[in-house]
This record gives structure tokens, sequence and C-alpha cells, in this order.
């Protein structure tokens, strides 16, 4: 069983050792044989919903819906609470439209708000001193935008979550948030992988099938999934890979019980194309936040 | 004679027409045979000069700049003023050190400062509203903080400066400035050229000698700065190069006086490898302002 406490410690409670609280969430995840399918779930929720979506930047929706979410997780507070992007939308009441999603209620137009960063996250600071999350965190900011956050942030980011593979290794980005003390989590690890479905892959190569990984992955007798992991926690990034599948849960722990060599880290760096899979620019060409 | 009235015009007045705005610049800035040193180095101060350096971005130092700037040049008004970075840096008295550049009076440390760029933003406003300047210019921002700005601003930024040349085209960039009705200029347009007396070119093969370019620029009849200024113009995007040599500046000015093919300026944009030469980070890397 899943105790409902426990998605707590899935997510991210400080930025001090990336692989110690990486053991740490996957053994709770996914600890309790038997219970696959809601450990997968557990694991998907904590990760999707501890997160300020950008209907609610305004200073006074944001602590509302914190509220809400703790209140459908049934939990006191959340370990680390992010902001999603650095985009502010209008704002849906969620008894109208929950999740709210991009668009308005036409289901096509995207329609901005005028909430500046700086209120969205002043109200996460404010939520820290309500003792309803321990840990502000952002994701899907650039650098300048990171750095105005520092000028004003009285209570510092501890997390930084983007999209992060090999072929969008990030290495600026990486180093920039390294300089500043911020712990950077990788989602998409797998690259394209997860755009399939979406038909967002943009007609970009598997990395499960790619040569360089393949071959590193064979070399150890791992998975290419296990390498596509491994290279990004060598590198001091954390990992939030999802499954609903009991070997692939069980293969995502095992991970972290092999090392990569530094020629084969090297290698699996080259692929790198500067390859965004996620970007508002997509849907909206006026939510450039990676432009 | 250059009136000290005319540098005014050779910054950009509005986004209406680059193309027009551009023309009368090159007028005022050259116009005046015989004085062309005079001419390039009145150019050169306009463009160097209207602009707000990282050290004065604390709100009580923004109108003191400006007013110095203003007094230097024995104006009553700038048509532009640009914030140069969004960087803040230690203020420094300019009674110590004018123009006080990157470092601290060590000559090696940088010190951040934090004042955030909303602070810095609405104290541009206030130089609007004194009539010490008629609109507000940005340079070397991203998407994200753009976006932030717009949300807080009560007057919007006319003009995004960046660098911008065939080795860095900033596709998404000015699509995204283009959405929000910004205008861009470019900086840097002749790519590694400015950057080999600072041995900053990167070791990059020049755009003057390229293949593609000298090319382009032989079936023209024109010089390679000619067709990477005509380049740029034909997207849209208004350029500043610099000379104080009177026959580049005859050259520059007779850029707009022909145009390359959809395909030239297409094979021309082909060589874009996303290389930046002017990136604070290279100075410390807590400046990642373009990670």
């Amino acid at each position: 069983m899943i105790n409902p406490k426990m998605p707590l410690q899935v997510t991210k409670s400080s930025c001090a050792d990336v692989k110690s609280r990486r053991d740490i969430r996957l053994f709770d995840g996914a600890g309790d044989y038997g219970n696959e399918k809601e450990a997968g779930e557990g694991v998907r929720r904590a990760l999707d919903d501890g997160l300020l979506w950008n209907t609610f930047h305004a200073k006074e929706h944001v602590k509302t819906l914190a509220t809400k979410q703790l209140g459908l997780w049934g939990l006191d507070y959340f370990d680390l609470f992010l902001i999603h992007f650095p985009i502010a939308l209008k704002y849906v009441d969620p008894a109208e439209r929950y999740p709210p999603e991009w668009f308005g209620a036409d289901g096509k137009t995207v329609t901005l708000q005028d909430t500046p960063m700086q209120e969205t996250y002043h109200a996460m600071e404010e939520l820290v001193d309500a003792g309803l999350i321990k840990n502000i965190g952002i994701s899907n900011c650039q650098g300048s935008i990171i750095l105005d956050i520092l000028r004003y942030a009285r209570i510092k980011p501890q997390v930084l979550q983007v999209e992060l593979h090999p072929y969008l290794t990030q290495d600026a980005l990486v180093n920039f948030a390294k300089q500043h003390e911020i712990a950077i989590t990788a989602y998409s690890s797998f690259g394209p992988q997860s755009y399939v479905e979406l038909s967002m892959d943009q007609g970009a190569e598997s990395l499960f099938t790619h040569d360089v990984v393949a071959s590193v992955a064979k070399k150890h007798e791992k998975t290419p999934a296990q390498v596509l992991l491994r290279w990004a926690t060598q590198r001091g990034i954390a990992v939030v890979p999802k499954s609903n599948d009991h070997q692939r849960l069980t293969q995502n722990l095992d991970s972290e019980a092999f090392d990569l060599t530094p020629e084969e880290i090297k290698s699996v760096s080259a692929l790198n194309i500067n390859l965004r899979l996620n970007d508002p620019a997509d849907i909206d060409p006026r939510m450039g936040i990676f432009a």
C-alpha cells in the first residue's frame, strides 16, 4: 500500500546531494512490490502535481492552488513546490475547469496575464513562511530570468527543473545553475521517447535505438534507458523517469548501480543538437520563453 | 561639421519602419563629407553611450547616469536609451571611475548587485515621464526576461539590441520580438570581425572571406560587409555598423541599394552555428544571461 504521506519524499528536499536524494525517492516510490501501478501513479502525481500552473501566478491565487493541491493529496505540506513555467496565463477558477491547461474555454486561445514573476515568486515565499511548502523550485527558466529571480529572492530557489537529454545537454545552464547553487532536475531524460505519442518528437531518432547509446548499453549489459539516466546523474543532475511498468521502474532504480566512463559520457554528450521538444512557443509564438 | 544635436537621430525613434529609420540615421551620421572621422566618432558615441551601464541599475542611479550622459552630449533628451545588459553590478561613483566597466577597483572582481530588472525598468519609465528620453530599449535579453518585462512595463520597450550575424541568426528571438512588436537592432553584424582585435573571435572563420558571403558579394559587385548588412535589413532588422573609415562608411550606406534574392538570404542564414561572441559568462560564469 502506498502511504499517502509518502509521495512527499519523491520530491526533492534539498539540493545537498542529488544522488542520495534520488535513491531515497526511488526506494519510496517503488519499494513496495505488488503495488507497482499505484507507485507509478504516485510518482507521476507527485511530479506532475507539485507544480504551480501558469493560470495561478497572481499572488491571490498561489496559496489557493497550493492549498487545493495539498487537500487533494491529504498532505500538510510539500517538500518542493515548483513554478511550472515563467508564463502567466489568465486565471481559471478551479471550480470551472481543473486542470486548466493552456487554452481558454474555446480550446484554442491563449490569454496572457500581466503578473510579473516577482509577484509570483514572493507569493511562493509566503507559502514557505506559512509552512505549506519547504522549498521553492522553478522550471523551464533561462539564465537571464533566473539571475533576476536571485536578485529579489528572500528565499532562494533550490531546484531548477528543465528539459535535458543528450539531444539538449544544456551545458551552459547546468554550469550557470551550479555557480548559483541551484540543483538541476532533468525532465524528458529519454528525449523524443515521451513525445512520440503526442506527435511532438519532431522526427528525431529515438535515443533508445541510437548507435552511441545502444553500444554503451550493450557494453555495460544495461538498457539504453539506464544509460540515459546514469549519463544525467553522473553529471550531478537529478532525474524523474516515469513508468507504470514494474520492470522499467526496477531498471530505473538499478541505473545507479554502474558507472559510465568519462569517454562514454563524452560520447553521449556529443549527441547534443539543441533539440528542444517542449517549447510553449509552439503553442503560441508570444510564449517564446526559450528565444 | 557635425551638429551636436544630430547624433540624436542616429538612434531609433520608433519601431514603425526599420528601413526608413536606418536611411535617416546614416544620412545624418555620415552626410557631411570631409568630417568622416568626427562623423564616425559621432556614430560610435551615440551608439555606445546611449546605454545604461550595469553599475547604474538602482533606481537612484538611473536618472543620475542619464543626466550625466545628456550633459556630456549637450543634449536635452535621448531618442532612445537602452539598458545595456540584464545584469546589475555594484554601483561605482562616476567621480571615482568612469566608465566603470565590468570589474571592481582591483581590475578582476565582478560584484553583482541585487537590483531587480523591474526596479531598473520603472526608473527608465520615469526618464520618459521626465522628458529625458523618448523611448526605452533593452539589450542582450532573452525571451523569458523580455516576457517578464512586458508584464510590468507601463511603457513598452521599443527596441531590443542583440548580437546577430549569420553565425548567430537568432531566428526564435527575432520571431518572438516581432510577435510583441519590439524592433530588433543587430550588433556585431560582421560576426567575428569586431572580436579579432580583442582575441575574442573564438577562431571562427571571418564572414568577410567566407565562400558563401564572398560569392554572393561578387555576384552583386558589392563587398561582403554590404551583403552582411543587407542580409539583416532584408530580415527587418536594423543595423549599427561602426567605422572610422570614409570609404567603409559610404559602403555601409550603399548597402541598402541592392537586394539579395530569397535563396541568397537562405544560404547566408544557413551559416548559423549559434556562435555567440559577446557573452558575460566568459567574464564570470555567474553572469550566464544566455544560459
